[in-house]
């Protein structure tokens, strides 16, 4: 049976999920529909990319990713249907793309296939889902338009390296308000290797000095950096609300520091 | 298989969504169980109204409606099965049915099903479950009880059309503060033709004078008229909060103007 | 199909529940994957556990449960799998165990499953899919680890029959602010049999005479006691929002006292 993920910013209180769901189920009769989320922030493609992220390389190859977020063509902005690391994903060329894969993917199709309705349309339901049914027949893209070398960019602050600190920052923030930095455990232990380190935020007023395994490894109330199951590093409170008690928000900076 | 939808003013923080898929499942295996939405506020039949009738058409004909909005039955408001448009309908006639149809549907049975609990019952899991479970069996309303003529009515504010006028007013409020009017683009264009209109709100404060495509035709922040994938007149602000921002509420007057 | 039933204090914005969804689908590709819930106050194991044990019995024998609440393993609160009333239930032993079930279970496994990352762990991803993959394969809990003989206790309040009162107190508050107590249709009716009672809380500020039959029993914004689907005794406003209107809290005192 296809598998057809639904990532979008529409809510669950209107009729937008159903309608989409009822395309779905009428077109594609013995699809197994999952959300993946439809709480994302109106138009927030910076955490759209973080949870799809984070959640479509757990789904059997073949998935189809449907995205719904500021789908709105426009001219810079096509929709488009890409096959990468064995899954499909169709959606918007909004800069959403070239956040969730870290290197262009080698399919990518502009789609090009004509809406039947002269109401205002709502693509997730009047285009993506025809095309997700045409890649379930074909088990390809193709068919669905013409290739495209390059996706709309769109670019995240990168750690940087400099001066013996990784300056990087904060990209998401959880319902349990856990803190997720963009500093990857990869780069962390390049970096850091076995050396004394100490991660700093809020100017001087926090330091953490370890990493730990386990939320459980500190006192509940207190601070730790773990790397999540996501793989990046992580400021938490033991079954406590990190972002709103150490007040740190999107964007703000996390530095390593290395203690010499 | 058998396609259920879920409407209802259950939340999603108690056992009650769980309890009635829990009785779906275990009485028709089968049963494929798509939710609408569950976050209807309490009580509200209006809004649950909009968003079944916006998103049942999008099903498969022979889809099972259960609505679980303000289900106790009482002398005035039976438990009732409804087959219309090729969908069937399960609820309690309390003015719901009368606003998601046009017209008096030509199949409306009152439910006649004893339920084998002395405890106080929870309507949509010990009736509307096993009447959905006898007309998957018979694929029709029989056996379920007597023939009912009309529907308890409730009437939504019709737009009227007088002295050069369409005066129509707010229906829905959606999750990105769209406006969503009682005007359809077929009054819209049977009363304004060509002619040049402005559309007001608000006494004078706010007056647009064309239909636009999509929310991409002005720019971000700038307000516009469109008419929805629903076929209502929706007043938005490209990637703002219309609703906030101009200050509209459920019943709020929206008035077409023909200028001459 | 398997069915496996997921609560969770996860939410719904993040990626949580759709990397377990993901999981399952990849490794049990033919289950049925139903949401209890993620709508739980974080590690809030007392309302989690009202919503299982509400939950639960209405699906088919044989159903697993995962739940991901407060999930980290410590020496005191180990994975665990159990066998009970014809379900499978998988999650860890932090208390909510012996919340749901009114006797200890005949079958209760310690789990005994490496993981296979380094990363800090989301055990309901990394550990309770692979075991309710093992337990669809086996039909038991065979090969999960060693037998254990209790559960870790957390008890809560039980009313008190006292004096011709039974002292009893909030243990949960719905969405539509019902006020469910923990004093049972059992308890009431062996102590109250026929004879006058009051419900009392809130001091001496209000009192309900009668239990009712169903919220309609009384006018709307009047104030009345019912016994709901789940056999708990509660306090609720017909149509209106009790816990509100009438300041009570979980933990909160309810008394029903007999008047001669």
């Amino acid at each position: 049976m296809p598998i057809i993920t639904l990532t979008s910013d529409w809510g669950t209180k209107d009729h937008y999920v159903a309608a989409v769901k009822g395309s779905i189920t009428s077109q594609i009769p013995d699809a197994v529909i999952v959300d993946i989320t439809h709480d994302i922030k109106p138009f927030d493609i910076i955490s759209a990319s973080y949870v799809i992220k984070n959640s479509y390389p757990h789904f059997p190859q073949g998935t189809i990713h449907l995205i719904g977020v500021n789908t709105e063509a426009s001219l810079e902005h096509s929709h488009i249907a890409v096959f990468h690391d064995g899954h499909y994903f169709i959606g918007t060329d909004n800069g959403i793309f070239s956040l969730v894969f870290n290197e262009i993917p080698k399919e990518i199709i502009e789609i090009d296939i004509i809406q039947d309705t002269d109401l205002f349309t709502f693509p997730s339901k009047d285009v993506f889902v025809k095309v997700a049914s045409q890649i379930i027949k074909t088990k390809s893209l193709e068919g669905l338009g013409n290739k495209k070398k390059g996706l709309f960019e769109k670019k995240l602050l990168e750690p940087v390296v400099l001066n013996g600190i990784i300056k990087g920052s904060v990209i998401y923030i959880d319902r349990y308000e856990n803190i997720i930095t963009n500093i990857t455990s990869q780069i962390f232990k390049e970096f850091v290797k076995s050396r004394p380190f100490k991660i700093k935020f809020r100017s001087m007023a926090y330091v953490i000095k370890k990493i730990s395994q386990s939320y459980g490894d500190v006192e509940p109330g207190e601070k730790l950096a773990v790397f999540g199951s996501a793989g990046y590093l992580e400021i938490a409170i033991n079954q406590g609300k990190a972002a709103s008690l150490l007040g740190l928000e999107t964007n703000d900076s996390v530095n390593v520091i290395i203690e010499e």
